[in-house]
């Protein structure tokens, strides 16, 4: 049966125990999930926990980010008792590349709203679902090097194929879901029956994670009395949690501390007025009450530029609805952090909900628009921003969930790259998203893809010719019949 | 693409409206989604308002139940407004039997977890994933008369065959999500961005049908300013949310009023013995910590007979874990109700869910167990217990769900009906679920499954002989090699 080894969920009187007694329950080699987004809602005082059983080895971890070299998971992969990781994002991580470049370490890359629900979609016993997210991608050709040969630059193991299939005319591919030997989670609280709250978004992975394995482990800040928590605001029922542990007040660092110092928006730098051309440009894309996702960089400074009667309602992937500004110094809070891992705020009407909750926000299209950067675009909508093969690869996050959205996708960067061609008639890297660009502004000329999916030019940057547009752009793009500048 | 038709979500700083101006949203012929459990958490309100529209028609409605004949959706079908219901369970209401038989209303009978995650899935833009109920059964074959032809008991429309596939060595079939034109749900509260918060068990299907439409009208009893309800304590994001109405001080009548009268249990009717006797002995399968869900019937009496060291944590499919007894007098609230629509009160540590999230801890295997009744059960650990064809139909609610789940499913019935026998080499009633029962209880004898998945006789009924045992069953079952009474 497909839940034979689960341990039965029991002990709903009393389940708190010490780490000692927690951690017995985690063997080498089973598939640990591990939750928290960056270093936000990090199951830390746990993996301490692990890293002092250096027998605890040869985990399958699976994770969004894989920790900072000395932080999180980062000390796991230092004392090598990782073998192979399924995340999203690794970028902030050197000994990660390190041990995957050498061929010590695995990596099952995976969409950060497809791994949310995986992990979900196997707490509700689904063995598999469907989704648009990596179709037409390396995700689903497969072939993506999961292991290198030890001393070599060749894969030893390549990620399989996926299957494909259309539904009313849009293509999908199966996943399979997870469900974890152990799943250790962090909360803010629970009662002693195991029922669970999250603060803000350091919810994040932690309530998929806390329904989708045989046990589950909760460290939690604070233990409360069966009944302090109303029914009504329990975010993870006892049920699925085995067994609660007390952290010993483990610090919360941030991991990019970012203040407002009350003297407004600061662009330095040589590009400096592309970007703000570029983000002006973005800015009259959007209307009055408008929920939108903003990926890192150029997108930033959009709202920096909306007129004063648009206001916009910004989703962060890690599980945020009404993101707003950097906190004043001393209001900054590490549970409180947006996708680019960036102590943030929230307005009044926010709210907070798991990843996989987060991406059904993305991926169902309820968001008006997404904005994001990218490093390559094709003719045909195509767009390229997750990986340069054979240099570093990070992983694509939320990337490829954002662009598979349905939502409109404007895509916002310079036109080149130091004067390589970026807006290309095929995309040579590999691709985020097929087809899915509807809007492209550089600070040169504004493309659209409303016209049977063919890139077309819309509008000129003032002062610049259809001719400069044509040199610095490869894709031979159609020409609007009437074309604007901006 | 998926969402073409999706009204851009917006208006985010007020989207309260009359009902009036919300209902102009509803269309002929359009897929509506309504939510609610029986008759609590029902749009009522809004109800009301679409049955003083009687253009609005042809509607595909998609709800667990049908409401009753007076009330809630019972109001649109007298009405004839209803043209298809997608439904798991329709058994309350006369006139929906009545246009059903007579083919003037279509019926899709679905399971209720799965009907669940068909909607949650359908928000996310999931357009179909993989579970294992209904496989082995009608629902998979396909074949249930969707509608009647006129005045005849022949089908004019049968439901198709599923597609199915092997995961791990357990069946599963493909169900295709949904995603409605409009949504109604009700709310027990709402901010002015259409942040809502359900109360109780009145959240049921809401939260998940809240998600999952084009357009979605929360109809409320209270609406606060924003930033009122604390960010982490929002059930469904404004984002979700296009029009918030106010309800008119709606009454919320309660199906079934069980009150508590402090006299202990009282079992009555000349069935009594025997139902004790099964329940006594079902209670002996339980052991201190388990969480479990009764069924209907002689399921509900097995908590009186527990040892008093022996607790157990009941969950109820329509999202509550944590069931305690029955109110006492004035204690009744219409927004908390049991599985079978009557009054109950929560402990202690109780929390309440969404149906999505009820039914994967239902799928998902988290419960220890589930006890339910049967109408037949094979050799071959098969249990039929939801239609008997050309009578009527009620439909399978959450049985389905709660057989396929891989938690151990322990039948508590009655060994004949009136003499015929019930437990069969073969059901020939359509199947619950297939090969999934552990234990079967009767008042005459125990049976298992754990040999092979054949039925195994283990215990008989102080009194009575093997052979009084074989007489009543028409099952060929094998006999333990140590057989015990209780």
């Amino acid at each position: 049966m497909f839940r034979k080894n689960m341990e039965i969920k029991r002990l709903f009187s009393n389940k708190v125990v010490s780490r000692d007694e927690a951690l017995t329950k985690i063997q080498p080699g089973m598939t640990l999930l591990s939750g928290g987004f960056g270093i936000c809602g990090n199951p830390n005082y746990l993996i301490k926990g692990i890293s002092e059983r250096p027998e605890i080895k040869d985990l399958t971890v699976v994770s969004n980010n894989a920790g900072l070299d000395h932080y999180g998971l980062g000390i796991l992969l230092k004392n090598k008792q990782i073998k192979r990781c399924i995340a999203s994002y690794v970028g902030e991580n050197k000994e990660f590349e390190k041990q995957y470049m050498e061929g010590e370490l695995e990596l099952e890359i995976t969409p950060q709203g497809t791994l949310a629900e995986k992990i979900k979609s196997g707490g509700k016993g689904i063995p598999a679902f469907w989704t648009p997210t990596g179709a037409n991608t390396l995700i689903e050709s497969g072939g993506f090097p999961i292991k290198f040969k030890k001393g070599t630059k060749e894969a030893e193991i390549l990620s399989p194929k996926k299957e494909s299939r259309e539904f009313k005319g849009k293509r999908y591919i199966q996943e399979e879901t997870i469900f974890g030997d152990v799943a250790i989670v962090k909360a803010w609280r629970a009662d002693k029956r195991g029922n669970l709250q999250y603060r803000m978004s350091a919810r994040n992975f932690n309530e998929d994670m806390a329904s989708a394995a045989h046990c589950v482990i909760a460290e939690v800040e604070e233990i409360v009395e069966n009944g302090t928590i109303d029914p009504m605001d329990v975010h993870t029922p006892g049920v699925f949690v085995n067994y609660v542990v007390k952290s010993d007040n483990e610090p919360k660092p941030i991991e990019k501390l970012v203040l407002d110092d009350g003297q407004g928006l600061k662009i330095t730098g040589k590009d400096a007025t592309v970007r703000i051309k570029i983000a002006k440009r973005v800015a009259k894309e959007l209307t009055d009450g408008m929920y939108v996702n903003l990926g890192i960089g150029i997108p930033t400074l959009v709202p920096h530029f909306l007129p004063k009667n648009v206001h916009i309602e910004l989703h962060s992937e890690n599980g945020i609805m009404g993101v707003d500004g950097y906190p004043r110094p001393g209001q900054e809070d590490p549970d409180l952090i947006n996708a680019g891992k960036e102590s943030v705020t929230v307005g009044p009407g926010a709210s907070y909900f798991s990843s996989s909750d987060s991406f059904g926000i993305v991926r169902g299209g309820h968001l008006a628009c997404t904005i994001l950067g990218a490093m390559q675009i094709s003719s045909t909508a195509d767009i390229a921003n997750w990986i340069i093969p054979g240099k570093l690869l990070k992983g694509m996050g939320g990337a490829m969930d954002l662009v598979a959205c349905g939502s409109k996708v404007i895509v916002a960067m310079e036109h080149t790259a130091k004067g390589s061609h970026k807006i290309l008639e095929q995309c040579n890297l590999p691709l985020t998203g097929k087809g899915c660009v509807s809007l492209v502004v550089t600070e040169m000329a504004v493309f659209d893809f409303s016209k049977n999916g063919r890139i077309t030019l819309k509008e000129i940057a003032e002062g610049l010719t259809l001719e400069d547009v044509r040199k610095a752009t490869s894709a031979n793009f159609e020409v609007a019949d009437k074309i604007g500048t901006f």
